[in-house]
């Protein structure tokens, strides 16, 4: 990984101290990674992972704003392509970089190496991933974290830094997952075996089995450093920005630290009005950057529990230690660690979210909208297996990317184009309980965006199958932030009565955002960034099911596309024709 | 899979009674085939396997020789790609239809479908399967029959037919088991957990278990008839025909049926001078027809025994019961199933092979050859993990396929060429012990024929890493028969008496032939199908360990390839920059 890496190390060790005056020439900086199945045991259960460069998680990027980053991706799978999303990356001017499969490019072949290149433009805490298949949840992630550009300051102050990518474990193979979310009859996948702090959990054994009933204490060293506790090493009264995100495959989190408040001041790589919490939701997708003082007597350490939210946790919470020195790593917290909130706090969760509101000085919404496409989110059923659908249509993606069948105009020439998906779904829908017919269909579910259009999304929610049972739907956006302007229960209507539940004051930007049961999410953006961008919900079962759309955004006015991108499908015979991407 | 395959069954049911009579007017045959992974319970534990139209084993071809068959495969995994190898059919004039990945064509990526198109010339008892990866030991095979062209009548005569594809399944995913073979420190996969005899066995208990000690009977009625005990039916005093193939990924195997003898008369869609055996040895990739005549007491049904061969067998033999009509299926035979010989009983297995002619009438060798090319195999290590090699290179496959790459010269502009590989090793070399330097590299292990060359190959067996180790290996040849001149004891030295041992006036035409333990097997055959052909051990780990060579034929004579089959790698971009397949 050559000596941009070096550079970086040395920024981030005088991060605190000296950071303006780190001298630092590069602004590219090259990786080259190597995609390959490996063994590990993130619990400390052996199974098959998709490691980076032989490890998991895969290394984390650390870069400043403005840096463009080279990643030279090799795929030594056997058989299965790859790609890897920049999650939170906007890839401005740069859509095929973006790591969707079918959507910005084809699939890397095995053997085959493949070189993103994109400007991490704005600071805050990112995360990379698979986005091909379940691949994210077979372990292909790792952390991307963007600091101020040189000279820059953070708005805020803090002594040091500590980073936590969360994630969620199945010993089940994604082979196996895929199979079984698509069988007819379907198969759920059921909860995770394990949840992960940067890779590492326990499996059957509990850290704090005297405050956990019928648990038992794990070993006290770890017997495999893959799946040794964490901790987190601080000195007593200081400050630290915790970076935290999010990349379960279905678990919703929260994380909470015994005894320690925490200030949240970013999410997903936008700066909000700081806020103080007790513990902190995460879903799927989401980062934050939260301040930490370590004021707490300081001959103790401290819990760090991670537990599940909005379904019912049969996964049970991830430990860490906040380690204060000089105390020893091993010395056990004296207090039990936080219990997390019930699972079905919902009046908790949303008295989080509604709480985010973007620090002074990000830009506001455009006051009005030249677009309002409102998605229904439904599950159904379709020939004997089971869907989640938007506007009654299924996502399936095609054998061809649309970044390149749309930019060649191929569905001029014999390819099929996606036909419009709808705007609206009938308001006479019942919300509050299952489909009345539950038979959905596939679709291509792409929406064609003009050029700088203000475009609002409001996300409907509604009953899944199952009588009284609507689920949290973390929902993500490519190639943007967006303005999440408000929130509602029930159905939303438009009115006078929703428009006012909106805050078109100083709505936080996100690149992630929740939908709570049988309620409604409404939010805008800008299309300035021509590209096709994925939309879909974060949790990777639910998006292999179908629960997603596509933004063919300005086409027309995408730049050129690395033809390495596309050599697959419709896109290969029309560039072999003498198109041009 | 439409009219031809009803045309195929109505002939089938006439096929001994009024073949030449079969109104036949459909010479092409079409076939829609779609790949997925499914769930299947081969041995009644379910596991996932690749299926074909939701089936395993795929369904099974069955044409004349002379038809032309189309198989129009849809790739539906969700991340990995296919393809599907035609088992000793030639493909004269049509090498890009072989379906080797990276050798004759791109695999298939998902979503995308490919159309293979080629002539069944002769006619045999072939089968099909997958060749990326390890896909084959997934299940991705099935039988393809060939029987002989309208008006003709095979060499000797039989009243029905019975078919008998022969595999072994392991519990592990093929995924892992990848991952296993590719590990450092090396970790081997070990034995099958069971014999399939038609996709069908029985894991963890005997259909006779009154004649095994310590075993558990299988229940009585299948509980799940994907694993339900295989039953042939047939009447007293009749011939059948009973056609036999292995695919397995590791298992040479044995099939005895219990008081009949079987007379052997063709072997991999060759016809061989008939000859009476007790018991019959199939290597993976064999395939053989044997007469069977039901002269015994029809008051009995008889065990089939299929047992282990060459490796000293954890995996239990398989069982079928040959059902003497009007006897239920479910009576148990009286006898107890036959043992096959002993895994190590190699006299045995080598007084088999050595009986194995060419029936009269095949067309012999060539009296003399025009090259000569040994191959030494031999286990060595790499970069701390084990990996077989020939001539000390462990194959390794291109990104992008040789038949492309070589048919536009890519090698010339840009694309590296393959380094020609040696035609013969260090005849110092001590055959017996383990290698005294066991480090290997990778290698193309490409070998250029000139078209119309008579090649002579002589297949070397050595000591493997273990001391007093020295394994069976089948070696497959694609796009060629090649006649069996002799086998030997010890390293072949081309001398008088080595040539003595080879028969000239009567070999057997095959396509897979084996090598036993410390002694070598010389084959010759004509280069005169341009394509690019894989020849290797058919054992799939071996394979994927590095075991085999190319043989890069004439391709400058190569016809048109279609263009679908190259849209990967270096291919693609030269096709893009005006480069003609």
């Amino acid at each position: 990984m050559g000596l941009p890496l070096l550079a970086v190390a040395c920024c981030a060790l005088l991060a605190f101290v000296a950071r303006p005056h780190c001298a630092e020439a590069a602004k590219a900086r090259h990786f080259k990674w190597e995609i390959s199945n490996i063994f590990w045991s993130p619990d400390c259960e052996e199974k098959v992972v998709i490691g980076i460069n032989g490890q998991f998680p895969g290394p984390t990027i650390r870069a400043r704003a403005g840096d463009t980053i080279h990643v030279e991706l090799k795929n030594a799978l056997h058989t299965e392509g790859v790609v890897i999303h920049w999650h939170g990356i906007r890839q401005i001017g740069t859509p095929w970089a973006d790591g969707t499969a079918a959507i910005s490019q084809c699939a890397i072949n095995p053997e085959e190496t493949f070189t993103y290149r994109f400007v991490v433009d704005k600071p805050g805490t990112y995360f990379y991933h698979g986005h091909y298949g379940m691949q994210r949840a077979a372990g292909l992630y790792g952390s991307l974290i963007v600091d101020v550009a040189e000279g820059e300051e953070e708005p805020f102050k803090y002594d040091g830094e500590l980073n936590l990518l969360l994630s969620d474990w199945y010993h089940e193979s994604i082979h196996t997952q895929m199979v079984m979310l698509s069988s007819k009859p379907f198969r759920w996948i059921g909860e995770p075996q394990s949840l992960l702090i940067n890779g590492r959990g326990q499996y059957n054994c509990s850290m704090a089995a005297a405050h956990t009933p019928g648990a038992t204490q794990c070993p006290a060293t770890a017997v495999n450093r893959q799946c040794a506790p964490v901790v987190l090493p601080v000195l007593p009264n200081k400050t630290y920005r915790l970076r935290l995100a999010s990349t379960t495959s279905l678990a919703s989190l929260n994380l909470a630290i015994g005894n320690h408040k925490l200030t949240v001041v970013e999410a997903d790589g936008n700066y909000v009005d700081p806020f103080a919490v007790d513990d902190i939701d995460l879903y799927s997708g989401d980062s934050y950057s939260v301040l930490l003082t370590t004021d707490q007597d300081p001959s103790s350490n401290y819990w760090v529990t991670v537990g599940v939210r909005g379904r019912l946790p049969k996964t049970p919470p991830a430990l860490a230690v906040l380690n204060y020195r000089p105390n020893a790593a091993s010395k056990l917290p004296s207090l039990a660690p936080p219990v997390t909130p019930a699972w079905d706090d919902y009046a908790h969760s949303k008295a989080f979210t509604y709480r985010i509101r973007a620090r002074a000085g990000t830009p506001p919404p455009p006051a009005t909208a030249d677009r309002r496409i409102e998605l229904l989110n439904t599950q159904n059923k379709m020939d004997g297996g089971i869907k989640w659908s938007i506007n009654n249509a299924s996502m399936v993606l095609p054998a061809t990317p649309y970044l390149g069948s749309l930019k060649l105009g191929l569905n001029k020439s014999g390819l099929a184009a996606p036909a419009p998906a709808p705007d609206t779904f009938s308001h006479g829908y019942d919300l509050r309980s299952p489909p009345a017919n539950p038979n959905t269909t596939a679709g291509p579910n792409v929406y064609a965006l003009a050029h700088g259009a203000t475009v609002d999304v409001v996300l409907q929610n509604a009953n899944a199958l199952a009588a009284n049972v609507s689920e949290v739907h973390p929902w993500h956006l490519h190639g943007h932030d967006f303005w999440v302007l408000g929130y509602g229960e029930g159905g939303y209507r438009g009115d006078a009565a929703d428009e006012a539940r909106l805050n078109l004051r100083d709505p936080p930007l996100r690149n992630t955002v929740v939908i709570f049961p049988y309620g409604w999410t409404k939010i805008r953006f800008v299309a300035d960034n021509p590209g096709v961008w994925a939309f879909h919900c974060h949790i990777e079962p639910h998006l292999h099911m179908g629960m997603g759309v596509v933004f063919a955004e300005a086409v027309d006015r995408v730049g050129e596309v690395p033809k390495e991108g596309m050599m697959c499908g419709a896109t290969t015979s029309a560039l072999i024709n003498g198109g041009h991407l």
